[in-house]
């Protein structure tokens, strides 16, 4: 990728992790289907995505489907998505609405990271075990973005209500 | 991996995706530091692991130290790990204390799975961005996970309190 779209004080590793030796590799599992087919129309979080209130789904690959018995009886997943057009050598970066202000990546939400893996939290309104369907009440990823993750999200583990997101609240 | 340890109604895929064709690659940015060394001795999930008292760490490499600034006004961190113990191949696994049952891995926490990715929240207590340390509150992973993706905890998107666990609670 090229380095045009830098913004001020942004700041890029010396490398870049897409093109360098990999540790690990993933398989994608499935895909997400949502109304949002570009960046500029798809909600910038999960809270936006519900307040548009669009349903979307996860279609998995025929042969990961058996993996999703049993979850018809929890009401939320929690769900990882590979970016794959992001960028992954930007390690401070300059947010959108930050008025000038840079970040290290590790504290934001963006798609732009050394390795590009999306998880959001969304309600189950529905599962076809059969089709390797999941139907969700929204989602904040685009039409097409490919799964690698699905997971029962645990309330007793996954819910910190009392915790301080410090400048992004 | 052999198949000799699959348990009664566990369903194994016709492939293995530790050895197949992956879709894309991740690269390890740091270490987890833990009490825990061995399975026996590692708490099942992070409220066990809070029970502990006992604190942990993660070390981030040199090069993406920088990606920790401004994490310190957060108090909860999101953390990505690669489970590089677990078998991939498993679908439909028995999970320890079901006295039999056999669940989809997508609606279980288990190691195994497809893409074997550990997701868990941690409470910071502290940040040392020159040497690439954040110190947490506790952890369920082993001393030595590799850690693929550190995120800020966000309660508006993140906490679900009223989240339906099934037959998880």
């Amino acid at each position: 990728m090229t380095t045009f779209d830098l913004k001020l004080g942004e700041v890029t590793l010396d490398f870049d992790p897409a093109s360098a030796d990999k540790d690990a590799g993933v398989v994608f599992i499935g895909k997400i289907k949502s109304p949002w087919n570009t960046r500029s129309e798809c909600p910038k979080n999960m809270r936006l995505a519900r307040e548009r209130g669009q349903a979307a789904s996860i279609k998995l690959n025929d042969v990961y489907k058996a993996g999703l018995s049993d979850l018809d009886a929890i009401s939320h997943v929690v769900i990882l998505v590979w970016l794959n057009e992001a960028r992954r050598d930007i390690i401070v970066k300059q947010p959108s609405h930050s008025e000038g202000a840079t970040r290290g990546v590790f504290s934001l939400r963006s798609p732009n990271r050394p390795n590009p893996i999306g998880v959001s939290i969304a309600k189950i309104t529905g599962i076809d075990v059969e089709r390797g369907i999941i139907n969700i009440e929204a989602t904040d990823f685009l039409n097409g973005t490919p799964v690698i993750d699905i997971k029962p999200y645990l309330p007793s583990v996954d819910a910190i209500v009392d915790a301080d997101p410090g400048w992004h609240s």
